[in-house]
């Protein structure tokens, strides 16, 4: 088999995770190993923005050392980009102009890092340079803490996300039940449509130290049963933790805050979400009296690289590294995907999983792994998530703080 | 010199933080050592308010592997307490019951791990029990992440959120500067009075990694300032960091929150919903039209123990051993403090500060410490702060998770 000869390039999309960089780094590094069939290695600034402006980095201009850093480097190095390209049958002006910038730089292994609309992108251009008849292998590689993903058994992101929530989740059980005066804590998790992160807090309830109930979106939400089941542990305890996804929303499709207060909207008409812990315990101390305390975990749970899980930053690096290998063998069109070969001891195989498979399709928390009054999280959840999260990555200091990478991002000339 | 002989016991008082536990760890283990002038220790339930209730636990009952495993178990395992004992001139009921109790159990040593209020409580006790005849050690522990008692180079439990706060500031640092659509992300950092650990966010940014602006307590509150260098910051790079304190405030005393009160066309739609984060991104997406985030560390900064600083939780330990040692060797009315020997290498020694001068103290940032502008802190703090932050504490883990103490929590009997 002759083996495509072009140059390669990455981009970064969607949400920051702890190891989004730890897949860049994968594709980067293995694809700088194969200079013979891939003379550059382009970093696009910004994702697909980056292609479009033509604006991208020489990544074998960067320090060896400073490319392993962005293993355990949080959030994209590189840039990341929100932007959606339109449908081609509509208006293919940005295909032609992503034809156009692969045509000079001689790209010919595309790499996209994010989720489903990432791999929807990726599986549009696709179409568009290969009906145009251009050559060119491309390749998804996973990234989202929501851990939606279909074809694979869990999304690199997740397992870092996870074990932070986890954590802080045992942390604050500790502050929270430490006066003698009741309190309430609402903790709010986030996760738009699938409950896996807020499910995480779970991890932390079944050491003793977690929530007493837990809500997440892929059961209908009812504020008046949240109210009645706070109200009744609060009677028994004197102490509750609620956990919750800022997605939940009710059977006519209305978020928290627009239940007790408002919401707003970006420019694509998504509604802004975040805030409900802070709606919720404004609503509970109201109807509770108690001292109540709302905790979001913010952008902290997504790009806290201090307590990644180990396998997370190798997974994620293999992802990228793997989606190398495959493309260089040929193959295109598919997002690298896991395997659980076995769960004791925990091992996984790579896999191809194909993008159109990916795109139109969001993995949520099983119906049957949530209790049946839908306010707890039942043990095979627990079996599932676990081994993810059983090691810390170890992360390079200086002077007690991380070394994070520093690039030179010295931009790329056609 | 005869030493006295009697029951000890300790209590814990104030806001958690992630090595209070460390410190009555140190008096416990430290005070079961010397049986033949302590026959018993007793932990006090919720400080001062489990001896006027006369609840409290004997601590010769538990694992000694579970007493070690309170040093690296955030927030107080024995319950913390807001409690004031009044005035004696006043009334001194409160007094007279604590005596009885110290009587009924023969306590002679008493050892109290809080902040300001906790060595003023200390005091008070001490002066009533010695003006009734009654012969009894009296230790106060510091403890507080506000790091404001006087007498003391630093106090457990600074270092500690000093650390996470960094750490934190620079993955958001990461996360915020992502997109190529500005940003605006404002951090709300604990501290009512003293801006020690807003000024943390400085160890990120000396990192390239942290705030553009710093607002601490120590220096009066402008609203429009702040809206202004925000701007400025934000015309210059596009994206802008702010690290603010919870208690800052005007010349005339308002919070933020009450502020954008008082300008109020609730840009919300709820009054008091979240902290001056929340409230001050609000105001800032108005002024500016920009993309803005708030982000509160709320307890989290406080109980992370999963980042705590080694020398912090040692320390801390050594605060609460040393003062058995002390009270041993016959001092009272004493808070341990520690002295700054050497900064390169850091060294401390452990000293004896009397209650009365931390009583009525509180140490601030020293105001040349802060830039002229009052919106930045300068490379002295950085100085202070480094070296106590310099290595990470090793929690003991299980599947991944923090294996916190399990205290079996006898109740004692006379």
């Amino acid at each position: 088999m002759t083996v495509l000869r072009g140059n390669a390039i990455i981009g970064q999309s969607g949400g920051p995770t702890a190891v989004i960089n730890a897949s860049a780094a994968g594709v980067i590094i293995e694809a700088l190993k194969h200079s013979e069939h891939i003379p550059k290695v382009f970093g696009a600034a910004h994702g697909i923005r980056g292609i479009l402006d033509e604006v991208f980095y020489d990544m074998s201009e960067e320090d060896p050392r400073e490319l392993e850093l962005m293993k355990t480097t949080p959030s994209s190095s590189l840039g990341s980009v929100r932007y959606k390209l339109a449908d081609p049958d509509e208006d293919d002006s940005d295909y032609r102009r992503l034809l156009e910038v692969f045509r000079k730089y001689d790209i010919r292994y595309f790499f996209y890092n994010g989720g489903n609309d990432s791999m929807d992108t990726c599986s549009k251009v696709s179409k568009f340079v290969r009906d145009a008849g251009y050559d060119m292998r491309v390749m998804g590689v996973p990234k989202t803490i929501d851990n939606d993903l279909a074809g694979t058994d869990h999304c690199p992101g997740f397992a870092s996300a996870a074990k932070y929530i986890a954590t802080s989740t045992m942390e604050i059980f500790q502050d929270a039940n430490v006066y003698n005066t009741g309190q309430i804590t609402v903790l709010e998790v986030m996760g738009r449509n699938a409950g896996w992160l807020t499910a995480a807090t779970v991890l932390a309830a079944a050491r003793g130290a977690g929530p007493d109930l837990i809500y997440l979106p892929e059961v209908e939400f009812c504020l008046e049963q949240l109210v009645e089941d706070v109200k009744r542990i609060y009677q028994e305890k004197g102490n509750v933790i609620v956990a919750v996804s800022e997605g939940v929303r009710t059977a006519d499709g209305r978020y928290i805050p627009e239940l007790v207060g408002t919401v707003s909207t970006d420019a694509f008409g998504h509604k802004q979400l975040g805030g409900a812990a802070q709606v919720l315990a404004d609503h509970l101390a109201k109807e509770t009296g108690a001292k109540v305390r709302g905790i979001e975990f913010s952008l902290l749970q997504r790009c806290a690289a201090h307590i990644a899980s180990k396998s997370d930053v190798e997974e994620a690096y293999e992802c990228g590294a793997e989606a190398v290998r495959q493309a260089l063998a040929g193959q295109t069109d598919y997002m690298i995907g896991m395997k659980r070969v076995s769960n004791v001891p925990y091992e996984i195989e790579y896999i191809l999983v194909p993008l159109v498979d990916v795109a139109n399709h969001e993995k949520k928390v099983p119906r049957e792994w949530i209790n049946a009054e839908g306010n707890f999280v039942k043990s095979e959840y627990i079996d599932y998530c676990l081994p993810l999260i059983a090691e810390t990555s170890d992360v390079p200091q200086e002077d007690g703080l991380p070394r994070f990478c520093r690039l030179k991002k010295v931009q790329a000339r056609p």
